[in-house]
């Protein structure tokens, strides 16, 4: 098993195709290894390795063939999220970013398959839908904004950009946190809400390109931590975007979604796989670290003492317990057919985005404690992982928050079945 | 999915055939969840379960089909012990035990295919295991046991149980503890160290009748959990054992564990499915206690207060985590090509026992919190629930000791690795 | 220090004075620990105890001097509930119970001084604390409950019994749980709501003798743990209450309320005391037990393998911190003049009992595991210790929901604050 | 209590005196407050703290009156780096490690006293703590170095830099690590091993000019945290110092180490301290803001989400934990006459230093998830906070290693006592 690639510590039963596409991976791992320290301590995203991916085939590599991709799927995602986490999270994420642009083409493509599409709606979701994924094979960088900044009690995001119509396509304005490439992807896939609408059946989709007269860059966001994934967010003023540069279909963002068998448009246990990358890569430096060095009086490495033999051990289940749930998401997301009923996919995620992440972090500060004095600095690979993974902590929400939630689906389930059943005759 | 088998909680890609035996296992249910009360109350194993279990065709359902058993694998067992656990897990724990024996057959028998017995030897072998996979499949009940009171530094179990020649057979003297169906079992198979031998080579098998001279109960062993599982233990002293109901071939037993893809004689997580049913059960029951009982003043469900809300989400993520241990451990020691290598499989298991069962206890633990005053009950449910899985924190090892042997593994493995580096010219 | 008494661990500044009561309490203990075993295996409170700490004077150990008690404190209960924690934590417990009872006489007579009542009420206040005081001093044994079944989202104990008019005096209904001593005390101190009251103000306090006609004890409660307590409970029906047995003034109780620094009638760090004295004992048990028995290959103790003194280390640490919280509840209780203001001292409590509580688990948890298979027994101090700390996790409320609500009163008063200052001209 | 000082938060019964003293500690808070968040980003010691200390008259805090200084004790010192804590945590640790420079002058001094030293040492011993002492009032800064960068297994620190004799005094080479106030202080206090000795008792203590031929500052320590310390430490090479300036007294350290109750040199708290405002002053601000900031859709406080008020609960038991150490820790290295034996106050320290460090740091995270996404910023007091409150973990020992070294001293001591006892005739 000396070839295993690194991908296959998360994904270990690859097809020979999977192998292929992480093959490719692989070769790009050791420029985003070496940029990394760098890039964190500049808080810069490495502009020279969108040429990298691109050259390397990756920008497509979730994009079916019959677009011009590689034709992976969530597995080859994650395995790749993963892998570069253990070079460069930064990287990593970003790239994740990237390729969640992909579901915007391929849930609307489902639902057209599925019936959610009227024939008189089904040519301009196709064409969009097309567009964008051919883009995204041809070596387009789509960056994919997160969040708003505005927060309501009862949703977990809110939007608030809006688009009015204008002669030949939409004016839009807003402002965008937390995307990725900012000022540096080739366009910004942007959510905003139609005018005349006020829920979610009014969202739509739109290609923003960098440059487009009305867009701004943010200030730079002097984040603890993935700093350098050029996060910034945008300011759109008055941004004009063409008809056909856009998917308006009123429902289309809704009826898409239905076709996500995890959360939202799924795909973000990928995220969890970047940080999970970064734990194991924090996690082997460490060790070795602590076993070369040796205690001057015996000789011992450093990491036979009994508090770093705690401390390993400690850190060893953490790592195992993210790459099951990771693993378990995966398959609950993958599987053909499906193992488990959408509600039960996606109530498992609320549990397992905080588990992996909270595992990670623990990795990490277990590591952190194990270094010792010397070891706590602002760079190296322990203090950037203990700075990187601590953003998965609040990453789209914290534990706590998808504990509470499940608590309450948990609870509201139980409360329909025993009414259900006092109901009956 | 409303036909869905209990066991299909933890093994939710069951092949037709393993329905069909799960399908068993399903109809012994009522009948042990009825008993287990009194039982447990009692600290008496159900003996009437026997025939249940034995008219079931249960007692065989590991025996290979050539053998007269049902064919199951170890996916079946896990989804077995697991089930029986939901509704009385001493019960479920007997059972393991008894199907523990069978690796006893089964081993020595794959150890023949790979030439690890000579051709003196594979006749004694052969008629062993094929006695023991009989008996097992024709409806005997074995038990096996675990462990012996010395305790040593270096090893996790210690045999000072002696077996020496005699005329026709051999002489047995010593004392077991810990297996289940003391007094109940048709046979004891049991293990003891060949005269003249002082390590694992001289290990022999030997099948002790219930009632044959010289065999004595232990004083009853009242344990604070898992009560109904008559573990009192054995004592043999002057027990004469026929020639042919015993595997005294030097090296048998070392032999037959290098068959083994997990840890000991394999099998291990399906006693650690067996607390993971139990904790099931009570996350259950707790669940439906807490959301039928209403406060009096709002009338909501007790269960909706944010207090049980935060219990609730950390019991769930708490019983999710030990599936996902379980499933892995299943599926590492259950595919086919292997996964990964042994030494990973088994240094997995150090982790994943204590994971298990430090999670179930916690489900037991919030159940127990999120109950009140008026749940703390000695019976019930949850006080069960609490004290069966308390049994599960000490079972074999404590999860401290786990992480604290695979940190061992795992620095020594480096050094080894950082050594052999070195050492390169 | 060899003559330390055991009480002296947690209060370690005793005066003279209060280590002559403490040294009463010491006397007491060989006989306490003695049926400790016993008293929980047969669920059953030891009558006995009675006389012994009657003839002890320990009956009166916090009634002052003048109404002929010993004139304890506080200080001298917590003491005292520790100590006898050490040894018999049931008993402990139900002493404890017993104790609280005088506070039903020591606040009223605070609140006359605080001039909280009329002169027309002060005489009916004064003869009612005088006549419970002197009862405890001369040896009667006054069962005090805590709470009834009901459960009201807005309030942690709802009064649900009632007094209603007769001539000479009261006819109570009503049923109580979880005061100990059932059965054996002299009077049950009954609190119920008076007749055409709704709210706290008509809450009042009554002697109900033991054979009262229609007192009758509430079948035996098999709790998990502190099972020699005779917490049955009692059914009141329609039960005479002559007028001068009972204090009837309204608003006594909510008067009497605002003389107590700490929750509710103060006190309630004793029973968390209870725990700690258990917990204490356990370790120590533990401790000595794993040093004594060794290692059959090294000769070396069982405490000193990696997993013990892992465990040991957090055993201690968990110990340390129960006496952190109740001792800095108990200086916030007694100090004169008060370090903090009684909104302070009360939401202390609200996190500190959780904290004790859960940390005295801990500690029994933790000698579970370090015991091992062979002492996961029912009984046996491990056994108990783990069933009586059990309780405390439950007790009164659970360490979530004190800190809940310690939130809840943090944000508020923050809220308060802000809008205090936004509302400034 | 609307005037309550900061340092009250943790000594919160001090006398007038120390009223007074903490009086000038509060009038320097603004000045630190506003350096903090650029001393931090720029990494670099604000210099002018040290004459705004020196005008407020804090250089001699804890020196005694008859030597010039304000006559505070470790209550003093502790309630001053915690209140700065809450300010600038930096400086606060820089403050500190000035000061815990006092014991290298007070200790020999109560050596004396306890008759450790010999009538022909006395003189050499009075004047150079005389010196020491005297040079600290008058607002001379004292850098007191910690470590070097050997380890070994069996010591906490390990001192390689040495002394030999020259004409007129003594030549020093070595190189010191995590000292503050590197090229900032007046004199570096250098402890050194005196040629010919191998062990503690040739430690002496040096006064090392800042600017002394060959004394350079090593490259800045790019700390993870406390990041305004400067503490790049100190390479030593052919370092002349004069006679009268050093303390050569061969076994001077060890018998003044005899002298402190706490640990080391004592004083080890007021670092904990310093965490401890720092996590005070993250949560308040944190509350604050949470409260402060609305939802969108209800208008309600952020911090009123069921997942913030688990959070904030947590939070605050956190905080109050670390409390609770500091004030055990506190009372028993200062009160008189001593409540515990040294060997238990030494012991307590083991424990509480981790746990102290362990709670600030979890009200940090807590505060950093309650923040969310937006608030995950590298600077801003959350972020801060995470970092400084991360190097409290390392500092000295982690809580784990600390926790060993109990358990340890717990064994072993159960181990004699049980020799002792078999011992006996």
């Amino acid at each position: 098993m000396t070839d295993r690639l690194t991908g296959e510590r998360l994904v270990d039963d690859m097809t020979e195709a999977e192998r292929d596409r992480a093959q490719r991976v692989e070769s790009v791992l050791p420029a985003l290894r070496a940029a990394a320290a760098k890039a964190d301590e500049q808080a810069r995203f490495p502009v020279e390795h969108v040429a990298l991916l691109r050259e390397a085939g990756l920008l497509g590599l979730v994009v079916p063939q019959e677009h011009g991709g590689l034709g992976g799927t969530l597995r080859d995602l994650a395995a790749a999220t993963y892998a570069m986490g253990t070079a460069c999270p930064s990287t990593a994420l970003a790239y994740f970013f990237h390729n969640t642009s992909a579901s915007r083409g391929l849930l609307p493509l489902e639902a057209v398959e599925a019936g959610l599409f009227t024939d008189a709606e089904i040519p301009a979701v196709r064409a969009f839908a097309g567009k964008l994924l051919k883009r995204m094979a041809s070596g387009v960088w789509l960056a994919n904004f997160a969040s708003e900044s505005v927060k309501s009690a009862a949703a977990n995001i809110t939007i608030a950009t809006t688009a009015r119509r204008t002669a030949g396509g939409w004016i839009l304005d807003g402002e965008k946190s937390f995307g990725c490439a900012t000022g540096v992807a080739d366009y910004y896939l942007t959510t905003a809400r139609l005018e005349g609408h006020d829920n979610a059946e009014g969202l739509a989709t739109f290609f923003v390109p960098r440059d487009a007269p009305g867009v701004s860059v943010r200030a730079p966001w002097d984040g603890l931590g993935m700093r350098a994934t050029a996060n910034n967010g945008i300011r759109l003023e008055e941004v004009f975007v063409a008809e056909d540069e856009a998917l308006t279909v009123p429902g289309a963002f809704t009826r898409m979604l239905r076709m996500s068998r995890g959360s939202f448009v799924g795909n973000q246990l990928a995220i969890a796989a970047v940080y999970t990358g970064c734990a194991q890569n924090v996690y082997d430096v460490v060790i070795e670290q602590l076993t070369r060095k040796t205690f001057a009086d015996t000789g011992r490495p450093i990491a036979s003492s009994p508090m770093h033999q705690q401390l390993i051990g400690e850190m060893t289940v953490q790592l195992e317990t993210a790459y099951l749930w990771l693993r378990r998401q995966l398959l609950l997301e993958t599987a053909q057919p499906p193992l488990r009923p959408k509600e039960e996919v996606f109530l498992q995620w609320r549990l397992g985005k905080g588990s992996v992440t909270e595992c990670c972090f623990q990795v990490a500060l277990g590591a952190f404690k194990a270094s010792g004095t010397s070891g706590a600095m602002m760079g190296g690979v322990v203090g950037r992982a203990l700075r990187d993974l601590a953003m998965g902590l609040v990453m789209t929400f914290p534990a706590e928050r998808g504990r509470l939630e499940v608590a309450q689906l948990v609870t509201q389930a139980k409360e329909n079945e025993l009414f259900a059943v006092a109901d009956r005759p």
